[in-house]
């Protein structure tokens, strides 16, 4: 057992869940056997407790470093705010800049406020919708954090944990008030929302993710927005994860459809903590008649990485970049496939790409690759969230690496071969679905 | 006009309430005239955007920087993790370290969760505790926050606004169906509590800071928490604020009352952003039931800033010394008072001292004091949130120039004088008062 597991070990007993994202429990990749904790991270490297190095094909810190792990010009950007003090009575100029900035790029938007965490924002924009709607009912689809207005989503449904919003999470806790505050609705399914705006007159707002597993059918978007501009509801997307992704800010760009509001996060900050809600002004100016404040929000850190993380995207077309590797991976997946015969669908943006394979078996399969990738020097697994990092020889040398056991997984489908007998530990944990 | 006030005036254009923070806001301190941002803040001392020095003798990032801004030890620890990376598809260790040395030094304390917010924070512990509890209802005495659990207390109330609560602040956007969730208590009112959790059975949790504006009655913290043993309700105590300014810890370390959850964030990064949970294991693991989440707590720079800060904190014995130096200070303000005959009144945690001088003019004289003082290069008001860098030379000299404006004051209250011609702007806004 690795250093990191025996500290895994240790962490189970002093932190509910062992970490501080469920999507980094190490039995999401590889129970007993993932290295758990880092050491370092450059590029698209990182160094275990044991000083091992790792190729990262996989999460590459769950999307927050679209431009590589420590990016020189963003974290000597952060160093410089360290040297000239990161916090003081007064505010930072770099928010002003930062918010003029994401402005810039979506000329919609009038007013942004930010925060530290995907969770805030999303808490931020639905109180301030609330509150400029008048109205206190949300419909929504897909994930928006942990909040208590989000996961009383599920309060609302008798079927509770196995609800389709996010199936074996309970909402324990999330007081019962809440119940019946929020609709979910069905991605490219119009007619369900017309449905839903006709039967809750107390509807006011609707958040939603812009792209979802697949994009939006022809019209989709648009008749969203129309029927919000229809029955004065706010439209709120939801970019934490898909912004700069595809285009040099929301994904919404791409599809020429403009939100009331928006949210970034992730990769905003490449790594580094910050998050932001862009809104109209008619809209935005609702906060006023509420309180919305927290200290740490105040910090320098995050505007300026934020700052310069924007810079070299635009210098490097990240968003452009990214996709075409993330096709070009597709791609492969695909073609390896159809080679060997194998029920592979892919799914996702292409910078955010992702697999699974059609049979009982999946988890099991996902496992196998997950442990023989780790042992030759890869992390890797069912998805590839792609940086400026990952040029055309990582790509090769991973399906050099993956390619031989997507032939073994062929084997085990046609029952050549028992992949229970090839795996070293236990079967990985599903993730959290999306709501579709 | 300064460039601050300059830059002032676009942000308010494009941030609602112009700041992250309603206390950061400059119409608290001297609207029209406030220098509002900083180009660099080291020590006890702020540069605005012009260059101008000032001794902070007022909020010190509104009580984030304990150890002065800029510490080196802390800095230094921070860049470190730049150098390594702040971020990977791994966890960082340090968060586990962090976990270990708290509850080390909280050890009725069994496990963590960290968060990169105070409101955040405040979040978890309410749903980990209406989760572990089984039931939604919460009693409060204090303030907790920006989030809907929270400012619902507000909701119940048909005076609204005029509540108790935080006057002056709507709760426009805080969901109705959350009316009747939370139950505020005044402090050192024992009987009342006992009341309030006769007349709730659905009562869970009580959540409240430790000190007021004045300390515990004696026997008030034990009656609290022999209540909630008694009626098995969850009792956390908010130290976001009170943390590590009497004690190395929470301040119920000084009372000798254990509660089942403690809150810290503000001191306990130095001005990094790191915000934590603490808790009995019986309590904390009601975490698992639920789905508590977010991407940015996994970032590295909050818990090395934390780690290293608790190390300079017992290196220092900073709790000590800042409370020295507040109760100092807080004896010159009524020594003041007194020889000029002024009704001055202080309160507050020594470290956090604050005074108030009973007169319909007062916010008149509070602006008076920030205007007059920072043309002397001091910030300063109606409060000192004390660092370690505030050594007998800074307290001498803050007392220098306030002591005339005392002086000035004192023929104001006597008619001798107009403070309203001896201000150059308009009068400061009141900030929110917290429940007695």
């Amino acid at each position: 057992m690795g250093t990191g597991q025996e500290l895994y070990k240790k962490a189970k007993e002093l932190i509910p869940g062992g970490t501080m994202l469920l999507s980094k429990r190490p039995e999401m990749f590889l129970p007993e056997h993932w290295p758990s904790y880092f050491s370092k991270s450059k590029g698209c490297y990182v160094w275990d407790l044991d000083g091992n190095k790792y190729l990262d094909m996989y999460i590459m810190g769950i999307g927050t470093n679209s431009l590589g792990y420590g990016n020189d010009k963003v974290d000597n950007a952060v160093k410089q705010v360290i040297d000239k003090g990161n916090m003081s009575t007064f505010s930072c100029p770099e928010e002003v800049q930062l918010a003029e900035r994401l402005i810039e790029l979506h000329p919609w938007g009038e007013m942004v406020r930010f925060a530290r965490s995907g969770g805030e924002a999303n808490a931020i924009a639905i109180r301030i919708a609330r509150a400029a709607s008048g109205k206190d009912k949300v419909a929504i689809c897909g994930y928006h954090g942990w909040h208590d207005w989000y996961l009383s989503a599920n309060l609302a449904n008798e079927e509770g944990l196995d609800g389709h919003l996010l199936p074996g999470l309970d909402p324990a806790g999330v007081p019962r008030h809440l119940s019946g505050s929020v609709v979910p609705f069905h991605y490219n399914d119009l007619p369900e929302l017309e449905k839903i705006i006709a039967q809750h007159p107390d509807l006011g707002v609707v958040k939603m993710e812009v792209s979802r597993n697949m994009g939006p059918a022809e019209g989709y978007l648009e008749g969203v927005r129309a029927l919000c501009d229809k029955h004065n509801l706010v439209l709120i997307f939801d970019e934490c994860t898909s912004g700069f992704r595809e285009t040099f800010g929301g994904l919404h760009k791409k599809y020429g459809v403009e939100p009331d509001m928006c949210m970034f996060g992730k990769a905003l900050g490449n790594g580094y903590a910050v998050t932001g809600v862009l809104g109209k002004r008619s809209v935005m100016q609702a906060a006023q008649k509420t309180f919305i404040s927290s200290t740490f929000w105040t910090e320098r850190i995050g505007s300026a990485a934020a700052l310069a993380t924007l810079d070299e995207m635009e210098r490097l077309n990240s968003w452009d970049f990214i996709t075409t590797q993330g096709r070009l991976i597709t791609d492969r997946w695909n073609e390896i496939g159809s080679s060997l015969n194998l029920k592979i669908k892919t799914a996702g943006l292409s910078a955010l790409t992702s697999f699974s394979i059609d049979s009982p078996n999946w988890l099991k399969y996902k496992t196998f690759i997950t442990q023989e990738m780790l042992k030759q020097g890869l992390l890797a697994g069912h998805c590839v969230y792609v940086c400026t990092e990952h040029t055309d020889d990582k790509i090769e040398e991973y399906f050099n690496k993956v390619t031989p056991l997507f032939e073994k997984i062929s084997r085990f489908e046609k029952g050549l071969e028992n992949v229970d007998a090839s795996l070293d530990g236990p079967v990985c944990h599903g993730g959290f679905k999306r709501l579709n």
